[in-house]
C-alpha cells in the first residue's frame, strides 16, 4: 500500500509552490525508504518547473539533490541498514542491461535513465523528487554519505558535486595541471573546491571581482575578472582544462586561446543560445570543446568519498518550505551563495 | 655560395605560375641537399598563392609535399647519405628548445616553426617550397621515405598523410572502433586508407554516391550520401570518431548526434565560416569537437613507415609544370582524384 508523504508541489508551469502530498510506492524487496533531511535547489529545477525545457509533468515535486537517513529497507537490500546516512541524485532507475549501465555509467543508459522527478518510471508512473519528507528508491541508485559531511552541505553534492567532479576526473585535473573554472555559482564553487583538492592549480574566471574573496577561500590560486580589459588575452596558452559553468553565451574562441596544446573547454552548464567558434581555434594546438553531464552511480559514490576525505561540502543557505518560490528568483538573478538547501522538516503543513 | 635552381613562381596574389629560379642556401654542416622528384599540390597552397590567408610573401614558390633523393650532405649529417629517398613536409625549422620541440611535436613549437614556403627563416630569409628541382633542409626536418612507396605517391603523405594519421592515432582509431571520414578528397582519401589499415571500421560520408566505388576500394566498409533524406539521422550513436576533411560549413549538431558516448568530431580542414552548435550536443554523451593540424617530425616518420608497411600511397594524377595554374582551379572545383603531383623534371625552362 503506497504511503502518502508531505511535499512541495507546483501545479503548472511557473506556478508558486504549495504544500501538499505525494504517494511513495510500497517498499519493494530491493528498495530503501529514506527520510529526507535536506534537498538542494538546482538551477535545472527552475527550468523544469517553468517548463523551459518542454514536456513537464504537473503537479511537479522537484529535487534531485537529496540527503537523509534510511528509515526502512526491503527484504533483499544488502548495502544499507536503517539509520544509514544516504543520498539520491539525478536518476532513480536505468535499464541495467546496456553497456553503459553494466559499466556503472548509468548517465548514458541507452534506454534512458529514469529522472528523480518530472520523469516516468519504466511502468509509466510519474516520479516525484526531493522537496518532500520521504522517498523510496532502489538501493542500486542510493548513495552513501560519509560521516564527515553534514547532510545539509552534502545534498548539493548529488548533482552539483558529481557534475563537476566527473569532467575534472575525465579530463585529468590533478597535480601539474592548470584548471580554469568559468563562473562561481552552484556548479563553479564545487568545481573550484574539487579541482583544488585534486591538486590542480585553479583559476576562477568571473565577470567581476565581487567573488574574489570567496573564490580564493574555496581554493582558487588565481582570480580573473573578464570585465577588465585584456583579461583573457593575457591568459594565452595557460590552461589544460576549462570547466565552463555559465549557462549563457560566452566568447568561445577567446577561451580556446587560453588553452594549452591539447587543452579542453568543457560545458557543464547548458546555455540556450547556439555556441559558435572558428574551426582554426581547435585545429591550432589540437584543442577540444567538450561537455559533460552528471555521472554514474559508481563515480558519484567515489565523489562523495573524495569529498568526505577532503572535508568538501557545498556552501549553502538553508531555507524553509515557504521561501522556495522566492528563492527561485534569487537563483536566476545569481544572488545565492552558493546553493539553497531546503530544510524538509518545514514542509509538513 | 648559394645555388640557383629552377622553380615555379607566382609573382602576386592569384597570379599564374611562371618558370624562373630561386636561390638555395649553401650546404651547412647539418644540411641535406635534395633533388626534388615530385611535389604535391595541397589545397592550402592555393589559399596562400591567392593570399586568402593574408600576409603572403611574393614571389612565392609553394609546395610542402616534397619527395626526392639526397644529392649532397653537410659535414655533420649522420642520418642520411647521398642517394637516400627522402621527403620534406610543412616546416623546415623550429626553435628546438621548447617543450614541444623537445617532445618531437614541432607542429606546436612555441616560437612558431618555419614554414617550408611563404614563411621566413629565423634569420629573416623567405622560404621557397617544393615546386622546384632542389631544396636544402636541415636533416632534423627531413623524413625517410620507405622503399615500398613510390616517390610520386609518397609526396602527398608529407602533408595529407600526416594531417589525417595524427588525429586518427591521437583519438584512438583502431580495431573495434568505428571511424567516419567526412569528404573524400585529398585528405579524406588518405584518412580512409589509414583508418582501414589501423583496423577500424570505416564509413565514408560524402554529399553524393559519386565516389562510392572509390571509397570502398580505398578501404571503406560503408558509404553514406548526405544528399539522401535522413541519412545522418539513421546513424545516431554510431561513430567513435569523425574526421571532418570538408573545408566548408557542415551541420555540426547532426554529426555530433552520430557519435557514440565519448566520441569526437575532429576538424582537419579549415572552413572559413564560423561553426555553430548546441552545447547540449556535447553535454549529452560527453562528446567533443576537436581539431588537428599536421604532426611532428617523429610522428611523420612513423606515418611514413606505417604507410610503407601497409602499401599505402596517395591516389595521384601527375602533371607537368605548365599545368599547375589550371590544376588549381580543378582542385577548388573538387575535380582532382585525389591529389595532383607535379613532376618537377618538367620545371626547368
Amino acid at each position: 500500500m503506497p504511503t502518502t508523504v508531505p511535499a512541495l508541489l507546483a501545479d503548472a508551469a511557473g506556478a508558486a509552490f504549495h504544500r501538499g502530498t505525494v504517494e511513495r510506492r510500497d517498499l519493494g524487496p530491493n528498495d530503501v525508504a529514506i527520510d529526507i533531511a535536506y534537498a538542494g535547489i538546482c538551477h535545472s529545477d527552475i527550468h523544469q518547473v517553468r517548463e523551459e525545457w518542454g514536456g513537464a509533468i504537473f503537479p511537479m515535486v522537484p529535487g534531485h539533490e537529496i540527503a537523509g537517513t534510511v528509515s526502512a529497507i526491503g527484504s533483499e537490500v544488502t548495502r544499507y541498514a536503517v539509520g544509514d546516512r544516504v543520498g539520491v541524485g539525478c536518476f532513480v532507475d536505468s535499464c541495467r542491461e546496456c553497456e553503459y549501465c553494466l559499466a556503472g555509467e548509468e548517465q548514458f543508459c541507452l534506454k534512458g535513465n529514469v529522472g528523480t522527478y518530472n520523469a516516468r518510471s519504466y511502468d509509466g508512473e510519474p516520479t516525484y523528487g526531493g522537496y518532500s519528507t520521504a522517498v523510496v528508491v532502489d538501493e542500486r541508485y542510493v548513495l552513501r554519505i560519509p560521516d564527515a559531511i553534514g547532510l545539509d552541505v552534502a545534498a548539493p553534492l548529488l548533482c552539483a558535486g558529481i557534475t563537476t567532479y566527473s569532467p575534472l576526473k575525465h579530463w585529468g585535473a590533478g597535480s601539474g595541471k592548470h584548471v580554469a573554472v568559468v563562473g562561481l555559482g552552484g556548479l563553479g564553487h564545487m568545481a573550484v573546491q574539487i579541482a583544488h583538492a585534486l591538486g590542480a592549480e585553479v583559476t576562477v574566471i568571473s565577470r567581476t571581482r565581487s567573488k574574489e574573496e570567496d573564490g580564493r577561500r574555496l581554493g582558487a590560486d588565481h582570480y580573473v575578472a573578464t570585465s577588465e580589459e585584456g583579461a583573457l588575452k593575457a591568459l594565452r596558452n595557460t590552461f589544460d582544462l576549462i570547466i565552463n559553468t555559465v549557462s549563457a553565451d560566452v566568447p568561445v574562441d577567446a577561451f580556446l586561446r587560453t588553452l594549452r596544446v591539447g587543452g579542453s573547454f568543457v560545458y557543464v552548464g547548458l546555455p540556450p543560445e547556439r555556441q559558435s567558434f572558428n574551426a582554426g581555434s581547435v585545429i591550432g594546438g589540437r584543442r577540444s570543446i567538450g561537455g559533460s553531464n552528471i555521472g554514474g552511480i559508481r563515480e558519484t559514490q567515489e565523489m562523495l568519498d573524495f569529498c568526505g576525505a577532503h572535508g568538501i561540502g557545498a556552501v549553502i543557505e538553508t531555507i524553509a518550505a515557504d521561501e522556495v518560490t522566492e528563492a527561485y528568483d534569487r537563483v536566476v538573478d545569481g544572488k545565492v551563495h552558493y546553493r539553497y538547501v531546503i530544510d524538509t522538516a518545514t514542509i509538513p503543513a
